[in-house]
């Protein structure tokens, strides 16, 4: 059983801070030349039910969540997203473009907490079974997304790891990028934010021209 | 990798309203004799975060989680309630008894939702990794059980499902029972709540004295 991959489901990754939510408004830009449905989304989230589990994901008020807790907390609200928000737009001819998506899931509970790349494979088979056609990877040096990342205030429970921790989900997103050449493309999002977003519009008209 | 069984561990099954509250607190009662310590639990639940995710599961206040959000909701709160309470529980030297373990998940995630269950199977081994040495399984006709249960008053999102709903729960567990005869003792909940507590502390007895 392999994952089913929709054109037009896009989704942005990258570290804390690397400018995924300022260039998803330049993208909804482009997209609404088409005239099509575009539905905007995050993770993890993007259902009222997904949102809460994000809020239990990204809380200091209770005790953390093991590995194990945090990875099925994780795709139990991927499974509702998909379910409810993504496979129902796209199904009616929607674009769909998510800020975060399973690619997540390798770098962070994969990658960063150790969690077996194995079992991450057989949750996304078995409870997402889908893909986007595109993914942009906003790549930045750890230390640089932190300080923007921090410099917007309060400070959630992911956020407040250390170093290293960004050090293993930026290797882990770019051997991602790596192994599935045919779907990444990643940006240097060290570049001013107007580069930035220049970039990723470029690659997003070219993917929109292919799909013509 | 094989589920390890822990002889301290006692879990109760059934469906709504068998009577496993009830007869928790004449277990705790006989397991107070041996002058161990007893932790008494819950699931879904028995730590800060899952006692949350309890709160998810049960609520109507979102829309109702997919099979699959279900499953891996109901086995991240496991993954957390065995790792934070349990674990630590019985490697201290204490009795651990819980209203409800993975037995729960086989009857409502697996025979009465679908789900399948060697997926089921999987989690357990991977994030839940152990198993009760002695699980009392309070057998009782679903027209009964559900309505001593709604006589206590509000109705959460599951007590909410059909009959059938709760007749597949019911074969579910009593097919567990049958397949692991070695831990299951199945009691006839019909009968007045003072026989009940008899026999599951007959049961229990039996079980202790084994110990010795
Ligand atoms: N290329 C850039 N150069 C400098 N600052 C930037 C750049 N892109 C975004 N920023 C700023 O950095 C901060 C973080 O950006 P943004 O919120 O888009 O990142 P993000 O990847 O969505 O972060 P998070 O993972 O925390 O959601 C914001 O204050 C934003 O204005
Ligand atoms: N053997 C019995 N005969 C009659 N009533 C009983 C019996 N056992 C319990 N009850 C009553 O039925 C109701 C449900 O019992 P209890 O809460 O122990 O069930 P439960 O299995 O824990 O239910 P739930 O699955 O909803 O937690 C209570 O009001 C209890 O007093
Ligand atoms: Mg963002
Ligand atoms: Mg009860």
């Amino acid at each position: 059983m392999t994952l089913r991959s929709f054109p037009r489901f896009i989704t942005l990754e990258g570290g804390e801070g690397a400018g995924k939510s300022t260039v998803l408004a330049a993208l909804r830009a482009v997209l609404a030349e088409t005239g099509d449905e575009i539905v905007g989304t995050r993770e993890p989230g993007g259902t009222p039910l997904a949102e809460q589990i994000r809020g239990l994901l990204l809380d200091t008020h209770h005790e953390p969540p093991t590995t194990d807790a945090e990875l099925l907390l994780v795709f139990a609200a991927r499974a509702q997203h998909v379910r409810e928000t993504i496979l129902p737009a796209l199904e009616r001819g929607a674009w769909v473009i998510s800020d975060r998506f399973t690619d997540a899931s390798y770098a962070y509970q994969g990658a960063a907490r150790g969690g077996d790349a194995n079992f991450i494979a057989e949750l996304e088979r078995r409870v997402v079974g889908i893909e986007p056609g595109l993914t942009l990877l906003l790549d930045v040096p750890v230390d640089v997304g932190l300080q923007r990342a921090r410099g917007r205030g309060a400070v959630d429970r992911i956020e407040a790891e250390r170093e290293d921790f960004f050090e293993r989900v930026r290797a882990g997103y770019l051997s991602r990028a790596q192994a599935q050449p045919h779907r990444f493309r990643v940006i240097d999002a060290t570049q001013p934010q107007e580069a930035v977003a220049a970039q990723a519009v470029a690659h997003l008209r070219e993917w929109i021209g292919r799909q013509a």
